[in-house]
């Protein structure tokens, strides 16, 4: 020991079954928050003209399985928001859950190397790995606070941030 | 290889260093949003009944360096927003900035395995370290979407999610 604290740079954070688990808890408050819209609101709802949570919602279900086959299957595809276009809540929680599944499959095939790896997500954004992957679960928090906003708009209680299953 | 396919379960995700980066972006992010309100509005207005955006702002500033402080000196003080009453953008700012220092400073004396222990953080919240630490972020980027519903019902456009620096 010397007077000069010692610096934790390459130390590490978290393992990626942590990752993994803390990104599934925050889907399932997500999914959560889409339960609680009323089904007419959850299509045609919002505040400040912005999109309704069902379309947040889609966009999130667009990026994150879609951008781990990617990060897999080394295919740089450009994003898309229209191969789904759900016309109910049940059809989003059904899609939703079938994604969760998605990305568990892919999820546990990127190696330690690869997280570190720079990878051009969607044909469009140059990250290491780690990093597209942080974004996905950073948008989904984003929007779904927004998604927030819109339930105590319409006077719903929406579930507590900090409870994830 | 087999055809089983490999879990990267123990693999490392990212590194501290990473994850301190990755918060100082997002930070520097909601800094900018606490200066995209007029004056007036950081302190007054919301939607929904909610708080104000610079009440948001007092509270990530009473949760990240204290609650870091608290797990360096292993010391479970209570969370307080009671400290810091700022009554201008300007003061919220430069309180801003204090903390980045303070984040800094705490952050980088916390192991790998400290990490992994569990704290009590503001004698309230018994989880592993690195969840304590991901819940600060997480939060931010919460309450830091709906400062962007507020600017969006300001008529103010925000800037974009993704420029972290």
């Amino acid at each position: 020991m010397t007077a000069t604290t010692t610096k934790n740079t390459t130390a590490q954070f978290l393992t990626a079954e942590q990752l993994l688990n803390h990104w599934q808890g925050h889907r399932n408050l997500t999914r959560r928050i889409i339960e609680a819209f009323p089904e007419k609101e959850l299509f045609e709802f919002s505040v400040a003209a912005m999109r309704p949570f069902a379309k947040m919602a889609v966009e999130l279900i667009s990026m994150g399985g879609p951008g781990l086959k990617g990060i897999v299957d080394q295919q740089t595809e450009a994003y898309s928001e229209e191969a789904f276009n759900p016309k109910t809540k049940e059809e989003l929680l059904k899609k939703w859950d079938e994604e969760t599944e998605t990305i568990n499959h892919y999820f546990i095939q990127i190696s330690e190397e690869h997280f570190q790896e720079n990878f051009n997500l969607f044909g469009q954004y140059e990250f290491p790995v780690y990093q597209n992957i942080l974004y996905f679960v950073d948008n989904e928090i984003h929007h779904r606070g927004q998604g927030y906003v819109y339930l105590r708009a319409l006077g719903i209680d929406p579930p507590f941030f900090w409870e994830r299953f």
